[in-house]
């Protein structure tokens, strides 16, 4: 039996055809390096006209590195970062963003389902001491990492107190492609005060690649070094930037993204046990003990249990109705 | 016209067939992340194999950041690195060591023609005394900035000192393929006390990607979370990996860097201007002043002033006979 | 009207006479810098044998620097240190540890009345995965920041499987003075496996002053070059060793620190409010209502509200009878 | 035969009356901490008026702290500072402007007896390029770390292109003292465009304390939770900022630095070794073979040899005449 993780991430998938066609026909000729070849200009006019937004753009090997460059690029060591506590960046970074930042500071913010109470902000109204880490940026993620969609509106609230102190914002946008098939709406990003957007390649079903957006030209001063002493301006850039011509120009970003998120959908419905979050995006939470979670296991399909005790199905550009169907079969045997 | 970047760099090439092929075969089915997948397990008994070793093997994006974390591993930050004064990690990397080593320092030593004079290792002998950083450790390259190659000899008289004392040694290999087709027996590097190994993917003529190699199993232990929080433990690693793999198989990596060594030699003998180091390797430093290099950029070709002030022209798997008979028809029309 | 600080921390006192006197007369003559002098090695002598054990001795400035440098010398910055969820180096120290360990990660535990929760340490069963931080250390604090004191046993249960582990432990003791009038032997200190304790001087009526203990030999290697790298190797030692002297030589050291103990006692059974943790050293933590707080604040008396919502007052070697009767009287009047 | 460390250091000395008497005068009483005490308000008024500046004052514990944690304000990692080759950041302070700037560089500038060579400035024409770090400050010494002192012409030419770039400037004023008696003009500190100045006190004959200055109000933002993660804000704040109390209301602070400089002069006028830099403030650095340093060790007078080969003798507040011809003595016996 070999064993299965079609639904154990959306980073299990291999990379969509327009992305590796893309890259593959990259592959050609000599260039300069470090993002000033034409693969890279092309890739960021695209994302430029996705978000209808005039920004920098780069093209980077790793989100970890993309989520705390940004978060230190918005902080000194001795601030802190507003975020949810199950945010990707308090839980699956490994304390990049502390050591990308050298010790800056993540106070950890509650909110149902991946989602930010708008009420934890009364903390930007506690006065600066100097034994605390003083606030100096948010740092938003959508899709959450319990698949559920932030709505502008729902981000309004969250960024305007924020900017009105004169802080930075940040958004993790590994799975941006899924909020936007959610109906996410991507121009809306500059506007609602985003200074650093991370756009996610690989979860979107890229290789790996993830497009750092720099909306504060300011912040712009100097990122290719940034980039460069943490290790994330890649010499054969083309590699990073292709993809999103491949997955931006073919439309593939969203519309492999709309699938996922039918899948999870398909998923939910067809699903023997209790649904914990609400599906918009791409992911499946629900509700399952460990002995059945262990017979799942024994059966040769993965799934993690998560940091709210749920366990987590995640689908992709990949993930195809017969496995889904296949899945929710196995999951019914073993209730 | 088009600029020319052929010998700019060696990272001014497209990715070898071997190495791209082998990527694309990778991309099918659903694995495990974070190199946990048989893809890059089978590219880390070919780099033992190479090796001729046992050792630990983790595939990673950037050349810089596998430097940096590399001394990170082997140093604390009070502590100091024995490199040559032109090796790329203190000329090239922005700092890299330093951040990912929160303030390591890097002690310069002379040599000619990037190899470390076997002198300045008396520094080894002074003691420590707490307002310096004392030394923990030595990063070597091979083949070095300059295009030359250490003999087996030439290495042991330096990591012999040093491992006396109980200190760390780093290799830089972003050449390591053109130094041992050049002759530089990569079955010794275990043997010559190396503890940590950067393999050069992206020069080498593959799509962005470096091996780290740990030799000193102790410092394997929990390297993957030091890897992840640095921002180089890839989710998909398998497109990291799969490019060793294709070229290791087929024996490309040697192959191909053995041409890119024949055609800096064919370049070299064709030089009209002095050139300045032994052709070992990849790469020719010629006597150039700035009103030449101003008509070389003007006739489109791209090449760089160095370090030593010497301008550099690299070779690459791609380089043709073609190309280095053009380069060199040019050259001589600007003396 | 001036303001009253006496109960609102223990370093608002100013230095005991035992203190000022010996660093009064170790003002004399030349001397060698940088620890290196004789008044250092007196004092690092008093302190062994305080603490009955061969250990090496640094004396320095800040606590907060001796705490988050202990915790940087046990991890690295991919690791973690389980400490209590009000320890000070969590809620005190404006990130130090993460500073000066590079993104170390904290592991805030819970436990009643400062203590950490012997069950918590079920966290040292958890597998290493490389996306987390995994643990290196426990950092322990005697007193407790709510002025209970661990017993020796309490110690050993959470020490016993943080060695067993191969994991360090350090022990913050900016109040160690109270806990060993409290009764806590200092001579346990070594045999708990304790690798590095920070012996407040401050807090005991010191200027200011610590000394940090390195029983591990092995820890002591350069860590003169690791203190002077963090601005924590004094040139002119002898100004933080002599009250070491003064207090140690005299007995202050434990006198003080038993009136200190003596005077929360008192304050505790006049308290006309709700005392929250038992007082075992020189803090009483009382249940106070914000508007009760703020007419304590109007009468000019200075007392924080703390971590768990309590007030807390502090007393010193310098907090005198007709002070807490004084202060009693004042909270009587409020209620 | 007792060692003799006159010479050897000018924080060999024992505190000067003037600063002592202050110290122990403040020791009365409770008093708010962290530098919000009326001794520090006291003290930073008069630091005010001796530079004849607004600007915000701190008092801190360590020199080496106090300039890492003022370039680390100035840059970010990626950044670099120029600085003297042989200034005190670069040399002496076991890489903590790497450390506190999490591998913020250092550009080592050429000049003759310690002070920059205005010629070296052309680094400044360089454009930033992403694999070097770009430079973001200045860091000047005055006096020097070879006894001489910068006129504030010689300090124009230096700092206005730098501002002009918009940079940064850091002034490490270790010998501020023995400049400003030297005719150093204080008052000329903020128009020269310095935007973090570090007052030593610890070699002006003081216990240990350092003032930093921030003329830049922009800086002073979250300065305090900055110099706490540093481990540089006392909670004791009055112990350090006392004896600048007793040396400024006294004239203590330039009398004794007069003093200091006139009593190098006098054994520079009697010394039977070569002089190798100008004596403007209080250092001696003469030439002196190896064997006749090994002649006056064994003569029991420390001197150390310095970064440029010479042997070092520093007179203090505490030098005596008897002493400079003691020395002088010995120093004409082992030629």
């Amino acid at each position: 039996m070999t064993a299965r993780y079609d639904f154990a991430s959306d980073n299990t998938a291999p990379a969509a055809p327009e992305a590796l066609d893309a890259l593959v026909a990259a592959n050609t000729g000599f260039t300069s390096g470090y993002g000033t070849d034409p693969v890279s200009a092309r890739a960021a006019d695209l994302i430029r006209e996705l978000l209808d937004a005039d920004a920098e753009v780069r093209f980077v090997a790793s989100g970890t590195a993309a989520n705390a460059i940004s978060l230190a690029a918005l902080c000194r060591p001795f601030e802190t970062v507003l975020a949810h506590e199950h945010a990707h960046v308090c839980t699956d970074e490994t304390g990049a963003p502390g050591f990308f930042g050298q010790g800056l500071g993540l106070m950890r913010l509650p909110g149902a389902s991946g989602r930010i109470d708008p009420e934890s902000l009364e903390a930007l109204a506690a006065p600066d001491v100097s034994y605390r880490q003083p606030i100096a940026a948010l740092s938003l993620t959508n899709a959450t990492e319990y698949g559920t969609v932030y709505s502008t509106e729902a981000l309004e609230a969250l960024t305007g107190p924020v900017k009105a102190k004169g802080y930075g914002v940040h958004l993790d946008g590994a799975r941006l492609a899924n909020a936007a098939a959610a109906g996410f709406d991507l121009k809306a990003v500059k506007r609602l005060g985003v200074d650093l957007l991370v756009v996610g390649g690989t979860k979107a079903g890229m290789p790996p690649t993830e497009a750092v957006v720099i909306f504060d030209r300011q912040l712009a001063r100097r990122f290719d070094a940034r980039l460069k002493q943490g290790g994330q301006l890649p010499s054969k850039g083309r590699f990073y930037a292709a993809p999103f011509i491949g997955m931006l120009e073919s439309g593939a970003f969203l519309r492999h993204a709309a699938h996922a998120n039918a899948m999870a959908r398909r998923l939910a419905e067809a699903m023997p046990f209790k649904v914990r979050h609400a599906v918009e995006a791409n992911g499946v939470f629900v509700e399952m003990d460990d002995a059945t979670l262990g017979r799942l296991h024994a059966a040769g399909w993965f799934a993690y249990r998560f940091l709210d005790g749920s366990v987590r199905f995640m689908c992709s550009w990949a993930t195809t109705t017969e496995s889904v169907d296949q899945l929710a079969g196995v999951l019914k045997s073993i209730t």
